[in-house]
Formats: C-alpha cells, sequence, structure tokens
C-alpha cells in the first residue's frame, strides 16, 4: 500500500482528491492537514467523505508530511514551495496549486506577486507537443509534479492538437470559457454567494488578466513550437461544478474540416480520459460530473474561416483532483486510470 | 462474473443502475433494452456512460433478457410483470418499479389503476421490524425483489426505528418532502422543464394521493405491527437529484430525546449506509449526491412534544439504482456495499 | 411627494424596499445609509438599481436621517432600536428588522440575547384576529410600524383563518418551510456559497430553536386567543428568492373540507395580495418572484384528518420590502397596493 | 386607452408582454389568443399574472384580433405573416417572432425552410447605423415592427457601435453567448428538462447554423455599410433567463482602448436602456434579470490586439417582451420608457 497524506485537505479541491483516493485499491490515506481548520474533524469540512467523517486535521507542517510516500498538496496558490522544501526528495509531491506551473518567473510574478518557486514536470499527460509526443512522457516516475488548471486543461487540450500540427494560424484565437463556482474554492466572497450567483452569468478578469491566461499560453507555446497568445474571457455559471471552453482560432491555409477532424482523432484515439464525440453530438458538463473525462468537439465554420472546438470538463475532477490521482499513478508506475471515474454523475 | 442485463436502459434510473455497474468487479454488463429508443445507441440517452457509449439499445422483449444471471428492471409503472412473467425463474430479477411493491391489491389499485401483479420482498435491507429484525433477512438468496421508491425509502428509513420501538404515538405523523426533479423521470411535461423548474418550489400531491403514501404507510404499518397512517406532502425542488424528507410524529409517552436517540443509534450502528449524524450537524442532498448513503438527524422538540426525523438520500442511487444494486448483492450472496459508494460527490 | 430614506441601503432587504420606491409616484428617495459600505456608491452593492447608480451611500446616523418623512430600517437584528430613539416621533419608521415585532421581552431575548427593544404595531395588514376583523386596521395612520419576518408571513397567513375560526385543533400544528437563500441576508458564511447551495437541499433550526418561531407562535396565539405553539423545521433551498411553507394541523370536530375552504375564501375574498387558488392547482415561489402576493391552497386530508396548507411568497419581496412599502402606504392613508407589483417575474 | 391584443398569449414571450403591459397606464389589455390552448384560462399557463388568472384564452383568429389598436404577436417562427395579412391595415402590428426580421429572402429560406414573409422595420431603436444615425428614427410611428431576436439583441448592440466607427477590423468577429434556457420557449424537449439543464452547459448550433445568425450578420452589416460575418456559438446555461454574451474583433488600426471606449460613451450616452458600465465592473444576468436594460462593458486587450465586449440581458425582457412594448411605444407616440423596468429584480 502506499501513504498518501493530503495536505490542504478542508479546501474543495482537497476533498476531490480525497473523494477518489478513498476508491483506490493501492492507496492508504495517511495525514489529513489544513490551515485553521486544524484540529476539527473532516465532517465539519467535508460532510460528504462519510468514511473519513471522525477523522482529525493536523496543521500543515513538515513534520506531520513527513515519511508519507505521496504528499498530494491543495494549498492556496503560493504556499506549496515552503511546504515542498521541508520534505524528503524521495516522497512523491503532486502540487495541485500554481506554484511550479509556470516554467517563465515573469509570468508567475505578474499574476502572483511574489518569487517564483521554480517548475515541475507539469501534469498534463494528453497534452500534444510539437513534433510529436505527449507530455505524458516526462511524467512517469517523476517526483514531483504541478498540477494543471482546470481553465488551462480545458483550453489547452482543446486547442493544442490543432496548434501543433499547423491546423490553425497563430493569431486571433479566442476563447470564452464558463465555469461553475467551486473554481473559485471555498472563498467567502459576497460574488459568490449563492444568492447572487443562482440564476446568473457574469464575467470576471477580461483581457488577458486572468492567472490562467500563461499557463494556457505556456501550453500552447510548447505545442506550436513558437510563441502563443490567447484572448480569454473566463465567466462564471451557476453551477457547482464544470468548466464549457469554447476556443476558436483561424483555419491554416491548406486545412479542413476533414484535417482538422483526423487530427483530433489521431490525437487523442487512445486516450480514456479525452472523448472527441462522432459529429452531431456536444460536449455538456452536465455529463461530466465527477468524471475524469474531458468531452470534446472540434467543427469548422467554413462560413468564416474558423476553427471552433468546445470542451466540456469537470473542474475539480478532471480540472484538479482526477489530474492530481492520475499524475499520483503515473509517477508511481500503477495503472494511469487507476480510481479515476469515467462516467459522469448524470442527470 | 454476473451477467446482468438492464430493461430501462434509456431512462435516468437505468442510467444510474449501470454507472454502478460499470464499478461492479462481479459483473458483465448484458443486454441493455427499452421500449422507443430500441435500436439508437446509449450515448444518445446516456452520454455520461462514456465506456458503453457504443453499446446499441435492444428491444425489451423476454428473448432479448433470456440468458441473463440477473435482469434489473427500470421501466414505466405497470411494465415489469409482463416482462417478468415470461423470464426464467432461475433469473434473480430486480425491479426497480412500483408494480411489485405494495403487498395490498386494492392500494395498487386505487394509485395505478391497473391489475395488481402481486407483491415480492421488498428491497429495504435496513428497514426495522416490530419485534426486532430486518427486512435484509429475507433478501439473501431472493430470486425476486422489489426495489422501494425513493420517496419511501427516506420517510420509512426516517421514521421505522422509532415506530418500531414505540417512542411515537401512531397518529399526527406529517412527512413533508421535497425531491429534486429526476424523480419524475424524463418525462416531457411542462412543469419539469428547467425554465419552470430553476428558482421555484411548489408541492403536488397533496392529501394521501401521492402514490408513494401507501408505500410509506405499508412500511410504517410493519414497522409497527398495527395500521399506520402519514400525511405526506412531496414538493418539487430545484435540484436535479435529492429528497429531503422532514418526519415527525408525536412522542410517546415515557419516550425522551435520550430514548429516542438510543433506538436510532442501535437500529442504524451497523448500517454501512445509513449514518446517523452526531448532535449539531444536519443532512444535506448535497452531501449523498451520487452516494448510496442515507444521512439522518433525529431529534426531540420538547416544547410541542414531537419528534423531529430528517432525512437526506439521492433519489437515483441509494434511492433507487444503488437500492437495486445492493439487492443483486444479496441476492447473489455477495458482500451488500459491492460497487456502492459511500461518498457524496460535493461541492 | 414624501421624502423617503432607507438606512441598511447595502443589504438585500434594503435593495429591495428600493426597487420597489424607484417605482412609487408618491415618493422621492432621499438619505441611503449603511454601515461599512458607507461612502460607496450604491452601484458597487446593488448594480441592478440602475437608476440609483451613482448614489453615494452614507452612514447611518440620525441627523443623516432626520427630516425625512419616512425612514425605512433594513439593518441588522438589534441595531433598530437605537437608530428609532434618535428620531423625530413625526418622522414615520418603518423597521424590517426583528426588534419591534415580539411583544414578549423573554422570546426577545432567548433568540437574540440582548435587552428587549419593546413593540410596535405589527405590519402584517391580513392577518385575521380572533373574533374577526384584521390587523390592518392598527395600522392606518400609524408612525411606527414592525415589518413581520419573512416566514411568519407565510406561516401565519397559510394557518391563521384556520385557527381563528376553530377549523383546527390547536395541537400538533407542524410547520416545514423551504426557504431561498437570499433569507440570511448577505452573510459570508460557507453554507451560503453558491457551490454549497447549488443542487442541496438541508435544514436548519430544527426543534424549536428558530428565531421566527415565537413570532409564528404570537401571530397564530392572537388569531386563536388562547396560546398555540408549532413544529416549526426551515429547510434551505436552491433558490435565490421564495418561501413555501406546508402548514398542517388536526380538523377540529365538525370541521370539514368546505367548512375549511369557505373560511379561507372568506378571510382572503377582498386581499389584493393573498391569493387562494381554486382547487386542484398549487402555489409556487416561481409565480410570485418579485412580486406581493402570497399564493395559497388548502385542502383536507380525510384520511388523516389533518387540514393542509400550503403558501408561497417572495421573501423580499411580500416577506419583506414589499410588506415595508405596504406598511408605509398605510401609515401615510395612500392607496395600500401602490408600487407593488401583483405579477410574478416568470419564467 | 389603447386596446392590445396579444396573440400567442400562452408562451413566455407572450407572458412577458403582458406583464408589462398589466402596468402600462395607457393600455387595456384586450384579446388574449393562442392555438392548442384556446379554451382556457390564462391562469393554467400563467400563473405568475395574478390580475388576469380568469381571462379566457381565445383561437388565434383575424375575427378575434379585429378592431384592435395593437396587435403583439407572441407565435411560433412562420406563423405571424399569415395573422398579420388578415388584419386591417390601421392596426398598429408588433411582432416578437422571425418572420419579418430579415431583408434577405435567402437568409431566411436557408434557417427557416419556408417562404419568406418579406421584411418589416426592424424593432432596435438604440442600433447605430453607419453615417451616424440609429434605428430608432425610422419606428416612430410606424405600424409594423419586427421585434429583434434575443441573441441578436445582446450582440448587436455590443458589436454595433465598434463596427460602425471603425474601431475593429471586420474579420475574425467572435461571439460566445450563454442564454438561459427561456430563450427555447416551453419547448417539451428532453435537453430542456430541469433534470438535464440544472448544473450543466452545453453548445448547440456551432458553426453558423443557428438561426440568429443571419440577423446578427445583417444588423453588423447595416452598422459597417458592408459584408460583415461572425463566428457565432450558443449555449446553454443553467438558469431561465438571462443572454451574458462575449463578443470581440481584432482593433483596427489607429484605434485604441480611449478610442474604443469614447465611441461606446458617445453611443449609448443617451440611452436609458443600456447601461455602459464603467471601468472595472461587469455586466451580470442577474442585474437585468425582469429589467428592460441591458448592460454592457468594452474592453481592449492590448496583448493580443482586440476588443472585447460582454453585454448582459433579459432575453424575455429586452430580449422579446420589452422591445415589443417599446416598440409599440415608439408606435404610437408614447413615451419610449413608458412601463418599462430599468431596475432588475436581484438577487
Amino acid at each position: 500500500m502506499v501513504r498518501v497524506a493530503v495536505a490542504g485537505a478542508s479546501g474543495y479541491a482537497g476533498g476531490e482528491v480525497l473523494r477518489l483516493l478513498l476508491g483506490h485499491p493501492d492507496v492508504e490515506i495517511g495525514a489529513l492537514t489544513a490551515g485553521s481548520s486544524a484540529g476539527s474533524t473532516l465532517a465539519q469540512h467535508q460532510p460528504h467523505l462519510v468514511p473519513l467523517a471522525d477523522r482529525v486535521i493536523e496543521e500543515t507542517t513538515a513534520a506531520v508530511l513527513h515519511g508519507h510516500d505521496v504528499v498530494i498538496m491543495a494549498l492556496p496558490h503560493g504556499a506549496s514551495a515552503a511546504v515542498a522544501e521541508a520534505l524528503d526528495e524521495r516522497s512523491v509531491i503532486i502540487d495541485c496549486g500554481a506554484d511550479f506551473r509556470l516554467t517563465d518567473p515573469s509570468g508567475w510574478q505578474r499574476f502572483y506577486g511574489t518569487a517564483h518557486a521554480g517548475s515541475w514536470p507539469y501534469g498534463m499527460p494528453e497534452l500534444v507537443r510539437v513534433g510529436g509526443g505527449k507530455q505524458r512522457e516526462v511524467l512517469a516516475g517523476s517526483h514531483r509534479i504541478a498540477v494543471p488548471g482546470c481553465y488551462p486543461t480545458a483550453c489547452s487540450l482543446a486547442l493544442a492538437p490543432a496548434v501543433a500540427d499547423g491546423q490553425v494560424q497563430l493569431r486571433d484565437l479566442v476563447i470564452v470559457a464558463a465555469s461553475g463556482t467551486s473554481g473559485a474554492g471555498r472563498s467567502l466572497k459576497p460574488h459568490l454567494l449563492g444568492s447572487e450567483v443562482m440564476g446568473a452569468m457574469s464575467p470576471y478578469g477580461v483581457g488577458g488578466v486572468h492567472r490562467h491566461t500563461p499557463e494556457i499560453e505556456q501550453n500552447l507555446t510548447a505545442a506550436a513550437g513558437e510563441p502563443v497568445k490567447v484572448s480569454f474571457t473566463p465567466t462564471l455559471a451557476p453551477m457547482p461544478r464544470g468548466i464549457l471552453a469554447t476556443c476558436s482560432a483561424p483555419l491554416a491555409h491548406g486545412a479542413t474540416g476533414d484535417t482538422v477532424r483526423e487530427v483530433y482523432e489521431k490525437a487523442y484515439a487512445d486516450e480514456p480520459f479525452v472523448q472527441l464525440l462522432p459529429d452531431g453530438r456536444w460536449p455538456n458538463t452536465g455529463n461530466v460530473l465527477g468524471s475524469n473525462v474531458l468531452q470534446l468537439q472540434v467543427t469548422v465554420d467554413e462560413r468564416v474561416g474558423r476553427v471552433v472546438v468546445v470542451a466540456a470538463v469537470d473542474n475539480l475532477t478532471k480540472g484538479t483532483g482526477g489530474a492530481a490521482v492520475q499524475c499520483m499513478n503515473l509517477a508511481l508506475g500503477l495503472p494511469e486510470g487507476t480510481a479515476l471515474p469515467t462516467t459522469g454523475v448524470s442527470p
């Protein structure tokens, strides 16, 4: 059995990691830690995790986390570095935070305002790279993995195949994505109150200023082999979970609906967690609720000469906690899909 | 491996049964059948069941269902009897419909208007019975089981311990229950449209006229050993899944908060799928989404001399599909909890 | 023109008062005040009140509120007394808080824990009283009015006619009510976050401990002419607005479905804001969204000998802000229904 | 008093028209007509319109509609032409359907498949046109007006000022819009059921095939004075009402954030129903629920050289019924804003 600690066990991401770990046949759940919630039982924060109801949350310290085979961190952005530094090099550390995702220190600086902690292997196994190959290759056996953000998961997997294969021009890439409220975590902010959220949609962070923009651009740049920029508008939707990302880009000269589709079919043919839908069916966040699957449809709008890709993903599962477990499986050499649902809870 | 067919695979209940069966290590999914949906792929009706996307739905006939070890029926009320009759006696049949739940033909006649098909062992393992014992005992090895309705599951498990132990008087039992919309199935009725449902609550079937009333009364009568009637008001809540049942009854002479609590603790101490919450915490349908757990809290309101029990359950999981799999496990002698989640998908 | 100040303009109740006042032909909106929001524009808190977007919120002080014909207070419970004391006796003061609702100081003490401020005429015009007559009579021309709570509005108007006329026995009165989240105000509490609320129902304050219980009992006691107690269970529903209250009580000897209905028809025949629905139709919170109407249905469940009344109301309109404006109209001798919508915003 | 008939009174659009007309001081509501609902009372279809509860719906025939000063039609697309033909030329006819919106018969043919009925003055008063001027000018006194579609309202008012003034290049215009479910009317389709809609987002009609695409392009073409095409992706959001449209286009050479903002400020300075928000605040469909206001924000993303405009509107009010009343007011020479709310019902 692999002993796994979860740091940040009282938040949404930590809760999702635990939900999945409870179904993992090779895992024994070790220490659960948090900040201000330390000392309380898990049931006070995660009443849905019935089998762990009476577990007491400990403080997030190196001493408590020490000695686990794996530590999954689901901490506020900026808090992971200090914890990671204090842990044994032999422990596998999977970080759900943003701290180790960006390779460019200036991007981190601009959006997070603190010193850049460095970058770890990026935990998006299905991401295609220029010249062929996928990100999965660098993850097997890695002891440090940075789990992608939820928006970047949806947007990068949606656009990377077309970008990597030259099916689109690298200008006027436009992404409009709707996210459920859990993407903002359990933050006590007025605009996240049920009364304000239900029945309402609104944008935020328009115009390149959202923290996930550099991460998306980093991924697409890696896919293209040259700099890519995107217009990214995130919106808040009246649902607890789910991201629906609508991504489009100008069709490259010579590309057609057929060539585009072929590229996506090839990219994701053997991916159990990316489902390219057949013609005429559309992704739906409801279909992937609680599942580790990303649903995808791609079409070419010939009237305006643009490729349109729509992706649906559960921001907490494939978008965070599921990705963390998937990365852990890869790091440990376990079957990649262990404990990862491929069915949504629907309706 | 046990070969299981699902009749009614295109509906909500059938979909939930399949979602759970996909995680069952001893089950091979056999024929999927339906009525008007026959001939289409499962993905057209259950796009969330990714691993079964390309399976073709067959027509619900004895020939198609023949030869399976288990047939789980999730058909419209009244349709099960004809199918069941045509099947081999050696097959285990689990019926999610109402057809075989009621022992009193007149109750069936009144609410369903057709000839009574008979009654099968009632699939609520945790139901306490007068004089001790639980319903589970009659289910092990049974070849025919009637899965309870979703409202009766919440209401009966909420009240039966107090009723069976004489902690409440058998008059003025009042139940007000809120259900998510999937309880009504995939029916194309105006009041079930998203536009009408979201942001709105309304009652229906007030005054003893709801079809689930006789089933609740049958269960409580069995628990009491004498006739019990209830005032039952179901309401429709703006959520896809979940039932929250608020049940109350006059405290019996001599009973107290302590004696009542003790009775519930004893009744459910060893039940993995019934969670009696500690003082001060309340059930929440969000906690049990997609889970086979029923959450329960019981309190005595001494000012008015009434016991109040509140239960939360996922109508499609513990309320239907999970109960069906639980019954199947019992019928086959498998560990009762196989493939049944004890964690909700939350938030 | 009547000059009206609103104290507590940045909250949900204050916002609803302003929304209605903007449509009032006899009203000029004067000072808008608040606590910590003072100094900001109204648009930062009430972006839906477009015509008042640039109005600056002042601090809630006697000096600012002085000189208005009417002051409507929508302050946190316990904050009204100090403000009211400092205001001119000639000003009409309408208090949306609980401070002046309860006549019994011990009830206040128990639920709010501070000194009792006293009681003002209770602003529920349609409330029937034992021996005939309605609460409206004491409101005309009154200079101090306490606006009822939202739950008490739904529950009292639902049960009072039967109680006042002796159609029900005064024992085992049971109320289970579902409320939208705005009933809790703009409080930054985790269980009010959209992520937790959407798709979920839960009870709170079970067992007589909810602050609104004494107010409901005070109203029904006034209707009965003798002490009445109720079992009251409030639940939180996944919608921003609306209360659906299901209320029942044992049928009195000699009472029948016909006598009960007649009593309700008589009680509300001339009430523009209480709509007794014809047989077979049920109240729906969606029907009364943003409206000052309370919808009602009453039925007798002869099987169990209980009267069941279901009421739907918008907690912010008829439940708070609309009631405040209705009271103001009565106090000023204006037509009672001025500026009060009788149509919901639906779907 | 102006006598107004509403054809299609049982649908969502007809209901919204009636809700607004009930508050119109110059209007007397005449005949209410429908198709299959004829003979029933309005309360059976529009239970929120309390003052009209007992009005009986008549059949939609010329005889019934004859003799009214105004006929507002809210019929299924394709049904208006026959009715309109049979009516007196002196009646003002306001058509909420699509029949008379498109000037190009081939566009109609392609998307609706029937003979083109012709085109009427287009009822979007605030639409700017190339060379200055607004669409309002052609509406005053007109006896036939085609009310715009809800998506085209949000998208055209969002982009037209920039397009008309040359602030954007006329290529790679991208619109992604989320709509509440009432935009689809009261259609009994599985994907519109509450169970499927709540908690889920999905796209539909991707790739230029949505019926509203030619209407948006027609408006932008009129604004530009040369052909404009858009990439338009509509998505379905879990809310009853509201459209949030995110629209972007490449910044023109020489244009800047300042010039763009200036153009929008000038375009909408005097428009009571278009609210350009100050920097830093974003439109929210919740703010405009039940209101005739469209909220707008515009920004320039200099990193990628695109103008991004986000608009929020209530699809049933400013998007349909409110626009119809606004057009009626203009046609009759009444103050344009009569009976049109400028405040949303929020939260």
